[in-house]
């Protein structure tokens, strides 16, 4: 067994480090060695914190030997993208210009997974400063992804796509500003939720765009994926956007399946240009949807077409306000694309980014009236295209890949991306569903669903 | 009697008219015929609603015989700057660009104050779309210092002050982005309190820079402003800003004096360039706070210097913002001074914007911690000079209007003008007094005890 060790789920990890019949030591031992193995492929993570991770294994282990086991995630190797700050370590956030800072403190979300005792294996590559969606960055350079090591894994939150689907760990923390969460998750083949707004901390957290930036885990299937939110999510005065909103228990639901629940295809803007391959099995996996229950049903997505240009006028200078001083004093440290980015940032004037923020309000009503009113699920392809290859990704594949994403990040909707089949190149594809806010039980519910009657998720890289 | 109904407090005439001995027909036609008197002097009034009031009028008096007394505020006459909707009237803004509207709703302030038995006179001349400090109105023309009507009765909500102040009505409402309803109220003479952000409902209100704009009442004493102000505040759905902090009873507490009462006197900035006769009322007013029991000490203002630059950087933006298309269109229609204030709102960068936002986050929590931490009322002189020549008034008179009162708009605290005293010519001096978040009790306390003691508030204008 030893040899699949890498390859368990939470759950099933869970189950046998519970009954003592697998030790943490054994499992961080297991990611470690995988690491070890692949990661010079891969490029996933940037810093492994191997000596720690081991220690922390052992008191784990210790722990549970005693009677103290903490739950599911007790003894689980997890990393996070490099913006969580992991106390000790350098938080780079991809970026010369954060090359050096060390970590204090342990990010929110680093503190709420140790307490259910986790074990961080260390912090993964990411785009530079989360801005953008390829994952290349020229300072780290481009994490691979593993289903064909010559293609991007999609970004912003790069290593943690490569590193879940990979099995170098069990859960990859991530951003999502635009669909940095949804979108390495859609490329590499796992599942990978942005949670809604407000949902989980963001402190500790480098901010890219405060108002539109969210954490969530990726993970190898929805069972983990709820593992994983239930321990991170609920109120932290630390976060100033941080939701009072209970938190239910989201395993508990996860196989009340997806009977009579309405699900909503846009009857536009979401398909326009999807690629062949793509569009096949984002029907194919409405096909099964309905097969399980659900109720599908076409509607129109209001003000679709402006809300990527919104997002921007939000996102890019708010990203700019904080990059500011490195722009001015070291603008030679950031990279061409990321420079250009945040130069827009500093173009926009503020009456536009003000109407961007009364658009997004007016864009919540409409959408809670006219939407969410009528369905309960809205589901799309999660990108328009697979993952491309590193030297021919360029701003045309930025576009198709934040098209379908970027909507949710503006509505602050919890919003899923679930492996929904191959391309004829043997590349994953994704199923994007999204939910009423602060519901992410019914999205991670009909996730699961549809995850019971496929096999995607149980394929593995050829690496 | 007849000849001073109009110049009875709010309390005194309710008592009267709870009593049955007077009116509300007799006290709405004494200021109906003041208004006809004097009004074309002082140039208050935009719209009259003479009919209408004599109608509500009679109507109360009914109500009242039937023995249904709402309280302090039936059958008391007011009126309402000209950008609080009143239903069936024209909400001009004091602007060309709004001469047509007619409002379909009563503002939630007009609402509140008809439902508590006031009678709507009519509407207020204020500074054009209430974005100035003189309230030099090109379309509507100045209104007139009731004390000089040659001087300016300080903006924007200059019609309120000017009709208070010289008997026309007994509260005029005004809204405060910057010091609208301070400055007019320690031009005129008379009490003005802008209440802690959130407190009123601006639902039904043309706003100017929503995360700024205060609507409150300008009063002949603090008593009467404590009366309306009990009325209009109060959670308003319909307000996204809108608190919905408890409202205690302001008129129970408001004789309780300001013994012990820790008030903070700024050791800079609030007294740079303070015409002499106003310092020295201030300075008086000061010495009789301390006689009354109050602890006086002096304090560091938090960076005070900076907060005008964030007030603009906030302020213009979110004007520009909303009245982009009438300068797009009708450039022409805009009187100069506000014009050069929107075109410098359509020059801000977003970054400018944001982090002046930002700025104002750290402001209010430093404030609240090292400031209202140690003290709980801040004193200074609401303005720096006292009403100028109308025809000598300029953009140096009007950062002398606003450098006191802009701090406490971007704080978003509580705070009141009371006179304080007169200049060697005859012209009001104000004392301003600030408070904690939501304690307008303690600031209308302090200014009851302080207004006790002077009679600043029995003293008539020369009309």
């Amino acid at each position: 067994m030893a040899t699949d060790l890498h390859w368990l789920s939470i759950a099933e990890a869970a189950q046998l480090i519970e009954r003592r019949e697998l030790s943490p030591v054994d499992l961080v031992d297991a990611c470690l060695e995988r690491v070890e193995a692949l990661d010079g492929r891969l490029n996933a993570f940037i810093t492994v914190l191997a000596d720690e991770a081991r220690v922390d294994a052992r008191g784990a282990a210790d722990e549970i030997a005693n009677g103290s086991y903490r739950g599911p995630l007790h003894g689980i190797p997890v990393a996070l993208k490099d913006i969580f700050a992991v106390a000790g370590a350098p938080m780079t956030a991809g970026s010369l210009i954060f090359r050096d800072v060390v970590s204090e403190e342990d990010s929110e979300v680093t503190r709420r997974l140790r307490a259910a005792g986790a074990i961080v294996l260390g912090t993964l590559n990411l785009h530079e400063i989360a801005l953008g969606a390829t994952g290349i960055n020229p300072h780290t350079g481009p994490a691979r992804n593993p289903w064909n090591t010559g293609h991007i894994t999609g970004g912003s939150s790069s290593g943690a796509g490569a590193a879940v689907a990979a099995g170098l760990c069990f859960a990859g923390m991530g951003t999502d500003t635009g669909g940095s969460i949804r979108i390495p998750a859609a490329l590499c083949g796992i599942a990978g939720i942005k949670p809604t707004f407000g949902r989980v901390s963001r402190r500790g957290l480098l901010p890219l765009s405060w108002s539109l930036d969210h954490a969530g885990p990726l993970t190898r299937n929805v069972e983990d994926a709820a593992i994983v939110l239930q321990v991170i999510a609920g109120h932290d005065a630390g976060d100033p956007a941080s939701s009072r909103a209970d938190v239910p228990d989201y395993s508990a639901t996860l196989g009340e399946g997806v009977r009579h629940r309405r699900i909503g295809v846009p009857d536009r803007y979401f398909d326009d240009g999807v690629d062949a391959d793509v569009q096949a099995a984002f029907r194919e996996a409405l096909r099964q949807l309905e097969g399980l229950g659900a109720e599908l049903s076409e509607f129109s997505p209001p003000h679709a077409d402006e809300m990527p240009g919104a997002l921007a006028a939000i996102m890019l200078p708010e990203a700019f306000t904080f990059h500011q001083s490195a722009m001015r004093e070291r603008p030679e440290d950031i990279g061409e694309d990321v420079r250009y980015r945040l130069e827009l940032g500093a173009a926009y004037p503020a009456a536009e980014y003000i109407q961007a923020l009364r658009f997004r309000e007016m864009l919540v009503e409409t959408w809670r009236e006219e939407v969410f009113g009528e369905i309960d699920l809205v589901a799309t392809a999660t990108t328009m295209v697979a993952a491309r290859p590193i030297d021919q990704s360029d701003l045309s594949t930025t576009l198709s890949l934040i098209r379908n994403t970027n909507p949710f990040n503006l509505l602050g909707t919890p919003a899923i991306s679930v492996p929904c089949g191959f391309t004829g190149d043997g590349l994953p594809v994704g199923l994007q569903l999204a939910g009423r806010w602060f519901d992410e039980a019914t999205v991670l519910r009909a996730a699961y669903a549809y995850e019971s009657v496929t096999d995607w998720n149980s394929r593995r890289p050829p690496l």
